[in-house]
């Protein structure tokens, strides 16, 4: 059977302003040294286990030709764009529908565009591993992420016994920093990484079981997409299905959630800095981190825990522990009517 | 007699660091919100009391398309050039010689080009009091500013009575701040502003007299400067003659000493914010202070006392409270190699 990949791009990634814009999400940004974005990291890494033209993106038809400018291998009938947006479960309908036109059946993985994963090479046997299990067994396969600490800003997943494979025990839904503490130690526990493997048959069954009136909508006419319901893969299907499952996966992943993501995906010097821009330099300032278009020297005096971006239009300087308030930011610089920065 | 001013713009003003630059020192430098530049404030701020042609500019070589573009009705030969960087008493010396060639006696006012004074009303009304008073005394006249705050950063002028010209008692360098609020709560002592007032005539006994070496070196030949011995005029001639008074001067005067000034000059918003840039978006951030380009829109988050300046080729972030860390910066970046960012 054949292995497909739904490659979730619709995503509006707010939390990187100034890099990302309303027409430019974190997905298709480059967040490293290297020029390579985040969505082409996501299909160069499972280039060893799903052909291009097997490879459906899902998107807002604002980000089509980013899409095709940064995959020039993904046929252009494989970009499938969302008219408006909704939660992921409408949206993998949506793809496993298109996909259905091509395929009876197939093992099908689906990706978030804007993650970090270290390890790929034990990416990649997790993966192998996952679509051999749901080819052989109808399920639906999520990927639990070991925590390598207590994180309130991640779902978790509780399994049922040591296995590399297990029976999903329950899904819980973001944690208190203190639950999220019992969690880790309980070992038990698994973040919740928005990657999940099935065949196009199962989830079928499953759309139509769980989620009888979004699946006789999209089956009836695509064209009925704006009438679903907004609603999570997670709430829609996992929480409630009996046949799911969770593979654990220890691969170095980072869901690249605020720009502290910078500094663990590029690593830091011996004073935590974090320094991506040509021409820095820092006096007496550590755990600072840098993004600058090269154009400026970006220099610092007596900082600590400071993130300085600066783009072609814009600068940002923000305390690296209030970062969830770039959402009040971009409202405000909406507010202003500042709107072309945005 | 005629009143002149010899008017100090020799000095590098690093403190300003990106704005102030080797070739561009803060006292050419707009740092409010009009675009009127320090030393055009200095030379506006006496029109009342010295004309244009008597006005005497002291400066580096390096300036004198600064001086000559900034300063356009000071006739050209006013314009004083220091070979090299000496301290005061060489500097005031090499002016005096200088006026001597058209004046034989006259009333001099020495000012630095880089100070801010609010109350300029009250300001010309001492210098016109302290030029009635040196007329009529043979004597070298400092202002003392009345202290605001137990300030570190100012030598004081100890004075030996209330009036409000009276004999300096004795001149104090930069205290700790503890002697610096003793020196606040005794009422007798006064902010040394660097602003003298004499006749060519006392000056030149006063040099010949404290600073004979010195007066003989220049009296032969200006070609001698830089022979002469760098000191400054408080060290060399104050501190020793026994006809030293000083004006008291309430005059809302700043030295502009730091990037903090700004604030100081410019007032702050209900946040404590200080905004010099067209576009600006702060998010819960308080006593931050900008000073951009208006090409950029600038934002910040949940920062506090931090410092952000924007010039065309330099972007600085500095804690406020560490601004004396700017020569380090400014030395590192030497020591880096990337001087045309000096």
């Amino acid at each position: 059977m054949k292995t497909i990949a739904l490659i979730m791009a619709g995503g509006k990634g707010e939390r990187f302003y100034p890099a990302s814009r309303n027409l430019l999400p974190k997905q298709f940004l480059s967040l490293g040294a290297d020029n390579e974005t985040m969505i082409q990291k996501t299909v160069n890494r499972i280039r060893d286990l799903v052909y291009p033209q097997d490879i459906f993106v899902l998107t807002n038809k604002n980000y089509l030709s980013l899409v095709k400018e940064q995959l020039k291998d993904v046929p252009t009938e494989n970009i499938v764009l969302e008219p408006l947006s909704k939660n992921t479960a409408p949206a993998i309908e949506l793809g496993v529908e298109i996909a259905k036109r091509k395929y009876d059946d197939a093992k099908v993985i689906v990706l978030p565009s804007d993650h970090i994963i270290k390890d790929e090479v034990e990416f990649r046997r997790i993966l192998k591993m996952a679509t051999q299990f749901v080819e052989n067994k109808e399920s639906i396969l999520t990927i639990g992420i070991k925590p390598t600490e207590p994180n309130d800003g991640y779902g978790y997943i509780k399994i049922s016994d040591s296995q590399e494979i297990s029976k999903v025990a329950e899904f819980k839904e973001k944690p208190t920093i203190e639950v999220a503490k019992q969690y880790v130690e309980s070992g038990n526990y698994l973040w919740n990484a928005g990657m999940f493997i099935f065949t196009i048959k199962s989830i079928d069954n499953a759309f139509k079981k769980y989620m009888s009136n979004q699946h006789k909508l999209l089956t009836e006419s695509l064209d009925n997409f704006p009438k679903v319901e907004s609603i999570s893969i997670d709430y829609g299907i996992m929480e409630k299905a009996d046949n799911v499952y969770c593979i654990k996966g220890d691969f170095a992943w980072d869901d690249v959630g605020s720009w502290n993501a910078l500094k663990r995906i590029n690593g830091e010097d011996e004073n935590q800095n974090t320094i991506l821009n040509d021409k820095t330099v820092l006096v007496n300032s550590t755990n600072v981190t840098i993004k600058g278009t090269n154009k400026k020297l970006i220099t610092g005096v007596g900082l600590k825990d400071i993130v300085i971006v600066e783009t072609d239009d814009v600068i940002l300087v923000a305390n690296k522990n209030e970062l969830s308030d770039i959402k009040k930011l971009t409202a405000k610089i909406k507010e202003k009517q500042l709107d072309e920065y945005l």
